[in-house]
């Protein structure tokens, strides 16, 4: 069966837009994009549109690759001191000549709409309201969509990186599942994946997981994004493995538009948490 | 073989205390104790004799179980302001009328010892410089001592606490391991358990890893400390257990010491650090 991101995030934003409506003003996201890279500018496009369509408001500022890092911290300032921003995103990857872990902790992180600013990262370490990154998060919303049981299940994580492996793995726990973490120094992968009654697959390459690493009725989730041939492909290995996953996401239609979505849910979360500090 | 902390904190103790004597001034912890724990006061004298031992300063500000919330966060306020002061423990638990979560986040993070404080719980999930719990650091301590290695090992881990199982799987983690977080709501545990290279029991029942646990050769840490009449007893059925494992943990004299090694280690780490900022 598969489980459609498309369409899930559809209905999740069609509820979301509809809490929206009921806001005395609308969430606002200040986008900061430096340079011209295609898939950030892609990217960034994408999250305008979403958060159009929910009756956000979204603002690109588009800055030159060469920009001095100072004007950069002023920006960031001034949104950090506008209680009219909800939320801040700094469109990663940014030119080398910019310090990205400080531009980073300088976003007030009650308007970090990532999820990735330190004290957001550390409150999912210690299970504290926050904001959680965005693709760990609409992974959770899609399989609670389908109502997938998490509870006691064995979580196989392939990847551990920091906006996907690390925080999916922690947000798998706070569920009470057992979650294995693996990634390329892994030995027997193999043995470790086929035990897994939920297999998340964010390693970044494609078609990585073949049938012979996944048990018969695992639930597979590709996070994977890859460019082969001009046509996205994820790193499962999906005409394979389909058939003998009870669950499984398609690439595309299938973890991106949760992510775009979670993303959404985090600016109104944002606007939540402003509204009742003031 | 035993993994003998009592001895290695000792090395490692005679080491640092060389260190610390080529310090310009002695690194200064203050710990802020509340009320009369017993349990509590024995710890917190334990780390005033160890951190005296080495030439380091700590001051015990003992506050009656009564006191107000106002009244601690002024003394956490003023020992921020302190550049004398190197390190801030408040000893834990506190009482309920105290807003715990509050008044460990007023701890300057760069003077958290305990590594508790949200950005340093961010900073090692990002896997960047900053202050690790002791526990965790101390058991990574000892491994080391030992030339064990971890790189590519699986890792199992029961329990998965914000003091220890957490912040030492993401620490295997980087040291590359393979690691699997395991809890009461694991099904099926001894499977995974038996496939540890390393296991790690750090859930708090005496005796709860027995043999048929553990796979033969593997590698046992023992973070448990049961009191069992009037004794000291470990997570794992020592005398069952060590006749199959390469390497064990004893309890006492295993991760104790160590932990107290790490917290000493981490007070002379924040020394470091502020004297770089003055």
């Amino acid at each position: 069966m598969i489980l459609d991101g498309r369409k899930t995030a559809d209905i999740l934003n069609e509820q979301l837009k509809e809490k929206v409506l009921r806001l005395n003003r609308k969430p606002r996201l200040e986008i900061i994009l430096i340079g011209d890279d295609p898939a950030s500018h892609t990217y960034v496009n994408s999250k305008l549109k979403q958060a159009s369509q929910l009756g956000m408001e979204v603002h690109i500022n588009h800055m030159d690759e060469s920009v001095l890092e100072d004007e950069v911290i002023q920006l960031i300032t001034s949104f950090n001191q506008n209680n009219q921003v909800d939320g801040i995103l700094l469109q990663l990857p940014i030119p080398k000549h910019l310090n990205e872990v400080q531009l980073m902790e300088l976003i007030d992180f009650n308007k970090d709409v990532d999820g990735f600013h330190t004290m957001n990262q550390g409150l999912l370490f210690q299970k504290r309201e926050g904001i959680r990154p965005a693709t760990p998060k609409g992974i959770m919303m899609l399989l609670d969509h389908y109502h997938i049981p998490i509870e006691g299940m064995h979580v196989v994580i392939i990847g551990r990186s920091q906006i996907v492996g690390m925080p999916l793995s922690k947000m798998f726990i706070d569920r009470n599942a057992t979650v294995t973490v693996t990634h390329s120094k892994t030995k027997n992968l193999k043995e470790l994946t086929k035990q897994a009654d939920i297999l998340v697959a964010a390693l970044g390459k494609p078609k990585f997981v073949t049938k012979d690493m996944v048990k018969i009725g695992a639930v597979v989730i590709d996070v994977g994004i890859n460019r082969v041939d001009n046509k996205l492909v994820g790193d499962v290995d999906f005409d394979e493995v389909a058939p003998i996953a009870s669950y499984i996401t398609p690439v595309p239609k299938g973890v991106g538009p949760m992510t775009i979505s979670a993303l959404a849910h985090n600016l109104y979360e944002l606007y939540l948490k402003g509204d009742k500090n003031t």
